[in-house]
Parts: structure tokens; sequence; C-alpha cells
């Protein structure tokens, strides 16, 4: 069976394996204590451009959570994409983590938030107390349906946001493709365009079990490691997470990994142009198959059915891993398809 | 300035002043030990024909959440409509009492859900732990928007939740009115349509501080009496709560109060009916004015533009108190606006 | 059967009952937009002599539990006596409204929290991440074994909180009671001594089912008003909670009730002095008097054995509505017994 | 210098390292989906000799704050241990887990519980409504005083707790030290002396970052999933937690590291007994040193002071890793000391 189900079946890079081994001599303080972890905030600033504040998770749930939490309060509410991973994936962390903030959702094509959306949304919240209080917006970079917001896109949200008062999240469970995707910057893509806050994934590209929480105003920090702790999301033998984040970084990975998965499900996109449901941008390619061609495909692919029951709709996702032949196969198969 | 604000802006009914005034002789024992609470879930009980437990709490917003979370998980969500009151006038309230729990919204003319969007919604929701999972249904009954469900239709949309496994909740802060206005018995309105608690508002229509819980399943109650002491909603001096609940039903003020708020109501309705952006059915009348009109009649008249700015709708509601007089001037305001 | 239960099984002063029977005249703004609840501020800033904050809620629980919340993060803890209201008989509500903080428990004689105590206590905290912070002191005045702090005390416990960091609340439910038996003024016990929230209790004294939470620096009302009205405790004819509050201090009864009641006691007090097994000092008389006498005493008297099974200990409470001739056949009685 | 500070210091057991880079190859379903952790139930079933549930998780914390929310209510209470990690090491974790649950704390010589105090403090609670209800006992194996609960200890605790209606809870964070110190089985110190779920420490014992949560009763596993989905401790990629908690076992470094740690750390108590401020039994040491002595050792030696400031006493902790050459140098300079 080849995969494309998602990029967290994938396995750990060797550079993350290395690292992790490379780290694995004498002793060590805990909770973070460690030279590893003491370097996260350099190794990050100096990747964005900025001074930062990095702290290591397990998941991005965890992540995403942990951040909403700490600028969100309990009578507060998260502007988001009814289709965000913090909407329909996280079994209701970020409720949990706030003390029961609410998420109040936006529609939107390619799961992305339009600025008129967003601001039209805004209109239903009044100041007094009956209200939730808009606090936050979170939106995924790249989108849960691979699309990509630019630069100037994150800064028209950001300011919509500001101007009310609210702080701004980014998702970026997969920032690496969105940011190999296109020319820019990793400062243009977030703080520089109003973020404030990003969750950097690193386990679906090629990471093991750390997600990074970046803060780009030290000043909000607030009390995000007392949260943390409290998740039990501080590890004990802290050093084998900051690991996995430097090397992330350090190596290059981000990169080649984002890449290597991008171009794979471009050849895929390109295979069945007519039948993309959603224009092609990342690692993520849907496309409008129907159940049938479904059905026959999943005897030799593992992939999703995207969509309530019925939809037709599949996902194929590529991940840092994907053998270039099981994409041949793939193209092959939708190029059959499609004629 | 003659009001048509809300409900809520009414005095108390003398039968509630008369039955607190009567209570007060003497020790009762504390915190619900007293004689009259005792009789609370006898009296409900024969209003409902079947056996229930009744409780008293301080506001609609406290018999609402407390009843979510009572039969809601944490990780569980409530469908309901998308201008629901615990949707839109809480503060979040559900979420703060059930630890963390979603409110998963509908659309629907009137405030009203419809059997088919409900099923339509549930189809998003996946039995793994990704998603948190439907575990009740709450619906408005009057509605928000003034609108009525018929037994049939409470009970069509108690089967889709109960064949889920999902409890049903009415939020009946209207419940009188939307029961003077059918032809129907509490019975029929509630458990025999499937409603598993109510939330049975009496401030609004004459009583002064305590609204009733009405579990239709005794087995259900469950841990509702931890979770009231929890959050402040025991009082010490419960006879005063008691009795509200109690004259409300045996004076019999639920009925000639809604029918009073009613009757008016319909001929503000009638007054202008060209004018209604809602079918009248209670004791809330929805029109489309225009900001220019509600400007005028606001400096007679104290009513709300509903909706986000702009949108030109004026609500008007009439209480068991409104004067007959203000009617005739609203009635007679409204004509000229409309001829 | 003569009642020395609690102060809670008594009845509501008429000036309370006139008062809410005054105010129930035509329509009033809901949600406390009404001129009752508008006066509030000043009545209480002139009666503790300096500009304050005061919000009506339901009970003593939900104004503990909202104080401590608007104060206490969720990684916080509250320093209290181990016989606190709030750890003993609210179910756990600080803990539910702070969102999980904790309650880090001090012994003392009388239910008194001595400095010395208070300062060893706080030892045990470290400022990482892995200990819950310290954030506020509560202390109960009169406390529940009838005792009474001086301003002089108030002031060194809260010289040692706010050295720490912590606010400094103060259970009021029998405040009034506190007040006149001191020859002090409500400044001098409250925020000239470093009291920076209070429950104001005037139900036990009198009211029906209104408290006051009192804030002595505005600046730290914070995000109150949406914790409260999240917690089902903003009421929607709010003018009767209101006018009890009024009432409460501009009839005089918090002082002319609590007289009565601690006369009375002190007399219970007076008739075995032997007995008593705490200082007497307010409305709460404590005697040791043995299970056997408490059976005896308790087939003409309703009062509760205090503390674990077999402890031999009974309490006596006098409420403001105590008959002068149940004090005289208790009085008896306990003369009996110790002679 | 030399480390004795906590065996969270430590690194990862090798067969640790090789487990995780033998799993590394292709791709494996995410979320607990994959064949490494489809076998868990089975592996610890067989360690312990009856049906299991185990789940990973990323720390102690998590371990025993998911484990302790499956089971005790928001209204409910854990009895602990005053000295408990979850009391004084977790920020809090137990409470937000839970939702705001309460600890009640029982004191005793070397973190222990003894029966006849829990028994003394359950005295306090009464089955109404103002209390929290206790539902669930937590006891750490070892204590974090480095002691033993033998299996009719752990039985009699069991035993009242069961009777009262309470599960029952062990923090086995160092699990493996207290086996190999006892000559019994895993299940004679677990379910068969009545403990409902273990928080199976293996991080602390040669682990990297998974920790197992081992329920006896199948059926109490209740929502665990859920829970742990929603607070961000349900990995993507499982495969890299299981095969940690798989190797645990199997490659018998449970036993192994357990045994080195135990047998160091005899040796340090060996060489000064009269110091010893707790009976030796684990591989905790606590000596009572005084400021001095703990200030000379300092210099060589990295160890805490433990207790309140100024309590001299100190803690010396040894690993898996731990070199004897270390140990030797501890005990000379013990020896000198001691002299």
């Amino acid at each position: 069976m080849r995969y494309f189900k998602s990029d967290n079946t994938a396995a750990v890079s060797a550079e993350i394996i290395q690292a992790i081994t490379e780290a694995n001599v004498g002793n060590a303080l805990a909770y973070g204590a460690d030279r590893w972890s003491d370097s996260l905030d350099a190794v990050y600033g100096k990747f964005f451009g900025t001074k930062v504040r990095v702290f290591a998770v397990s998941s991005g749930t965890a992540a995403n959570a942990l951040a909403l939490a700490t600028l969100c309060p309990p009578w507060g509410t998260v502007l988001t994409h009814n289709e965000a991973h913090i909407e329909r994936d996280e079994c209701g962390a970020p409720e949990f983590f706030t003390g029961g903030a609410k998420l109040s959702l936006v529609s939107g094509q390619g799961a992305k938030i339009a600025a008129a959306d967003l601001a039209a949304r805004l209109e239903w919240f009044d100041p007094h107390v009956h209200s939730v209080q808009p606090r936050m917006l979170s939106i995924t970079q790249a989108t849960e349906r691979g699309a990509l917001y630019t630069p100037q896109e994150v800064a028209a949200l950001s300011k919509i946001a500001h101007d009310r008062g609210m702080a701004v999240h980014m998702d970026g469970a997969r920032f690496a493709n969105a940011l190999v995707a296109q020319d820019v910057t990793p400062a243009e893509l977030t703080w520089k365009a109003g973020v404030d806050v990003l969750s950097f994934g690193v386990i679906k590209n090629g990471g093991m079990n750390a997600e990074a929480v970046v803060f780009f105003d030290p000043a909000r920090v607030a009390d995000f490691e007392f949260r943390r702790k409290r998740a039990g999301q501080l590890f004990c033998k802290g050093r084998y997470a900051a690991v996995q984040l430097l090397a992330y970084l350090e190596s290059g990975i981000w990169r080649r990994n984002a890449e290597w998965a991008n171009r794979l499900a471009s050849r895929i996109a390109a295979a069945a142009p007519a039948l993309l449901s959603e224009p092609f941008a990342t690692n993520q390619v849907f496309m409008q198959l129907g159940d049938a061609r479904i059905a026959e495909l999943s005897k030799e692919f593992a992939f999703y059915a995207w969509g309530p029951a019925g939809s037709g709709e599949a996902r194929f996702v590529c991940s840092w891993d994907t053998p270039e032949e099981d994409v041949d196969a793939l193209c092959a198969a939708l190029g059959r398809i499609a004629s």
C-alpha cells in the first residue's frame, strides 16, 4: 500500500534521530534547564530575524491550545475558520486549555478567511457582558485545504484583529510547506505581517514528537510557562525535545523536507488538473473523484476521502519521505482516471 | 417613554410578591430543606403530568448552563441555533459550566432548527477522538425570534438527537408564551416530544429572581445538585426562590401573564402586517422598519434595533405588565408609518 | 422547636421586603442598568469612606468564588484556613470559578490564621513553574468559629500577603456581626487594613437573596463583570437585588440586626461560661457539651453538633430574628446542665 | 560535578534509543493506529498478569492528571499526601485536568499515608452538597521521600477507599524502583492490592519522553481517550512513544536500571547511616546534614537541599546511569563528614 494519508504517517528524518543520539550523553538538568533548551530562543530568533521566545511541546494540539490560552481569556472568543484544525480535529482542546473560551467561525474557500468575512463576523459581537469578546484570530498556514495566505493577506487580517484589540495566532502545522511555496522570509510571513504567536510545526515535516510555540513579543508570553507545566507539557528530559527543534532549523531539513513534499504533490496535481477541487499550492492535493473512483484507487493507495460521506472528494498528502515511485504510480492511476 | 425592549424590564407580579411575603414568617431550614422547596417536585409533576425533578436557580443563564453541564461532558458539543441565547447572550456560560464543551451551530429561519439541517450538521462529526462528540441538542421555545416549535417538530428533532445518543434541552425562557400560543399541554410540548430537561422561565413572565430547571427523567439528574452548589446557585434562604416557582403555577399567572403579553403583541403585529420580518407567533414582534423609522419611533418608544448595525430591523416585546395604552400608541405610530 | 442552627434559617427583615415592594413599580432596564444598581457604588462608597465598586450576586458562595477568580489565576493558590467556608462548605466553588486554582490551608485556633503561620506556610512555595503560586489570602471575618480579627491582625496578614504579591480577600458573610462587636469603622476593618475585596454578607443578617462583592481598588475589578455574567449571576431584573443591598445599609438594619444577634448570643455564652469551647465574640457560641447533653438539648432546641462525629461540641447561632424567649429557654437549660 | 539531583537528569538507555531507531522505517498510521501502539495492552497485560488498558502520554504530570480526571468528577476530591508530587510539583495539573476537583491532604512520615490517618481525614467529609466528595485516593510508590508501601499497606488503604466508593490511583513515577526493592510481583503491588489505575513511570528509569497510564479495569477507562486527545497528549507519530513503553518491559531495563539505581543508593545510605533522615528503601537517600555540610558537599556534588530553607536536609538520588565512581566519591565524602 502506498501512503498519501497524511504527512503524519511519515518516519522521522535521520538528522533528528542523529541529534537525539548525540545529545544522549551524560547528565543534563531537567525541565528545560539544559543547554539545548537554553539556546532555543537564539536559534529561532535568528531564523525569524527578531527577538522571540520559543517553547517546546509534544503535539500541535498542545501548541495551539497553549498559545490560545495564553492570549485569550475564558470569556473571550477566537475567530477562526470553520474547517480549522482547532475547531474540527482537537476534541475541544482550545476550550479546555482556555477555561471555556469559544471559537467563533468564519467560512471561506480553501479553508481561508477573507478579510471582509472576518470584519463581517466581528459585527456580531457587542462590547457588553452578554457577549463573549473577540480576543484572538487564528489562521492556519498552509490551510487545512492546502491553501496559502500571502504576507499581504496575513497583514490585512492582522490589522482588523489588532484594531479590535485581538491577538493573532498562526497554526503553522505545515508552516515550512507554506514558506517554501512562497518566495518570502519567515519574518515576512509572521511578525512583520502581524502574527503574535506561531505554532511552528516540526513533527509532520520530519520531527518526532516536539513542536515549537514561538512568541514574537516576549512581553506577551505572560503565564505560558505555568500553563505548560500545568498541562503536563514540560518535559523532565527536556533536551530530547529541544534538540529536535534545533536540528530542524540548523540542519536545513525544514526546507529540504518541505520542498520535497511540495514538489511531489505538485506532480500529483499536474497529473489530473481538471479533477482538482482546490487550487494546488503546497503538499496537499484535493480532487473531486467521486465515490467509485475513490474506491478503486483505495485498492492500491492509502488516502482519505474528505468531507461528509458521499462527497466524492479525496485528499492526497505528500510528506518528506514519500517515495518518488509512489507518486509515479499515483500519477499514472490518476492519468487513467482523468482520461 | 413606553417600554417594548424586553419582557425582562417588567415588574414582578403581585402574586409573587404576596407569596414571598406570606412565606416570610419564622425559621425555615436553609439550602432547600424547607417545606416550599420540598413541594416543588409534586407541583411541577402535576403541571407536566409526569414525575419530575425541579430545581430553582437565579437566572436563565444559570438554568441553561447547569442543565447542559449535567448532560454534556467536557469533550461533547451542544447542537444549537446560531442565534440561540446560549450562543449569543450568555458570555460563554455553557462553556464555563461544562468545563469547555463546545456549541456547534445550525442556522435556520426564525431562529428555528429544521430537522434536515440538524441531521446535516451531525454528518460533520466523526466518532473518533479527534472530534468533539455531539451529546446534546438545545432548542429555544419560543425562539429568540419569537417563533414556535410544534410538538411534532420537537419530536422530530428529539428523535434525531436520541438516535445519536444525544440528550435534548429546551430553553424555555418564554415557555409559557409558547404554551399558550399553541393549543397543547405542557406534557405534549416537552417530555412527550422527547425533551429531557427544560429551563422553565419564570422571571420574564412575572417572577422576580428564580427560574426552574425541570428534569423529566429523575435518573438523569446525576450530579446536578453538586454542580448547582458549586456554582453558587443553591440559596441559603431557599424558600424565597421556591415560593416564586410555586406561586407561578398555582396562582395561574403563568397563563394569564403569557396570554396578556401575547395578545398585546398580536395587536402590534396586526397594526403593520406588511412590515413583519418574522411571522407573528408569541410576545415578540419583529419588523423591518429601516433605520430612519427606527430613529423616529425611538423618540417615544423604547425598543431594540435588532441584528448588526444598519439592518433596519426592530424588535418589540410585550410583557405581562405592558399597558394596553402603550400598545395603542405604538399601533397608531406603526399605522402612520405603514400607510 | 427553638432555632439556633444558623442565621440562615432566619426570615427576611421587613425593611428589605418593603424596599423590594417599593421598587416593584413600572419598568426598569434589565441587567443592572436600573437606577438602584447605579447607586450601589455611591452608597457603599459612603459606608466605607472610599471609592468602591460593588456588585450584587445571589449567594455568599458566588461572592467568594467570583472575588477569588477575579484576582487569582488558574495556576495560583489561595491561602486560607482549613476550616474556612471556601474550603469546607462550597463544594469546590473556588476551584470551579478560578479554573482550577488551589486552596492551600493554614490551621489555627478559632479558625483564625496567625501571621506567623501564614508566613511559615508560604515558605513551602517556590517561584518556579512546578509550584502553584500564592496569589491570594482569604480570611473570614467573623470566622467560622465566631472569632474576630482586629484591624491590626488584618493589617499584619495583609502586609505579608502584599509583600508577596498576593491580594487579600475577606469573606464577610458575618461582616456586620464582626463590625459591631469591635469599636471600629468599616474602613478600618477593610481597606485601611489592606483588604482588596470583601464578600459583604447581607443574607444571613436580614437579607433575602443578594450579597455584595466590594472591590476597594476599582482598577482591580478587571474582568469581574464578564465572569459574573458567565456564571449566571447577573440578574435580569437587577433592581430586586440592588434594593436589598441599598436597604441593608440605608435602613440601618446592618447594625441593628447584628447587634441583636450578638447580644442574644452573649447571653447564651454567659449562661455557661465554663462550657465554652471558643471565646465568645459575635453571634456564634461554641460549647463542649458531650454527646449525651447534646442529645438531651436537641429535644427542645435545633442546633448543630459541630465537627466530626462524637466530638461532643455544639454550636448555637443567634440571628436578627431570634426571639428573646428562645434565648431565655436555652440559657435556663444550659444553666441546669452547667450546674 | 557529580550528579545526584534527580533521576530525571539521566540520559536515555541505549535499548530505548535502539527501539526508536528500529521503528523509524516507513509509514505508520498516526495517532496510535500503528502496530506498536496496538500491542501495548498485550505486553503490559502480560507484565501485570491481568487484562489492562495502557496509554502513552508525554510526562508523569500528564499521566497523573489524566488518570485522576478520568475517575474523579469536578466536585470530587482526591485524598493524597501533603508531600505528594501531584500536590507539590505539578502546578495544579490535577485541578486543571479534573475541571477543578480538590486535593485533600493527609500527612505522615516518609510521605506515606497511614490507613488510620486516611480514615480520620475522611471523617471530615459529609455526603451533602456543601462538601466536595472523596472520590479518589492517590498514593505514590515509591514515595516522594523514598519510602515503600507493602502490598498489605496498599490493600489496607484501598479497602478504605473502595468501601467509601473511591477509586485508587498509584503514582508510580518510580514504580520499578519500588518493585525491585520488594520481593513481590507487579500484580501484587497493584491490582491485587486494589489499585485501579497506575501512572507507570518510564522516563526517570531510562525512557525518553513517554509514560504509561495503566487501567486495571478496562471498564473504567471511560472517556480517557477523549481527555487525552483534548489535552494534546495523543501523539500523531504514536509509534515513537509506544516503542519506548514496549522496550522498557521487553528489554528488561525496567528491572536492570532500577536495580542499579537502588544498589548505588544503598551504598550511599550505608556510608553514613547515622545521618539518614528517612529509612533507606529505594533510590533516594535523605540525610540530615546541616546547612554547612550541604554547602561543603555542593562544591563537588550536585544534589538538592530538601524542604524549606534552613532545614539542613539533603536528598541524593541515583539513576540508572549514575557512575559507580561518583558514588565512591560521595561515600568517601560522607564518611569524612560522619566521622
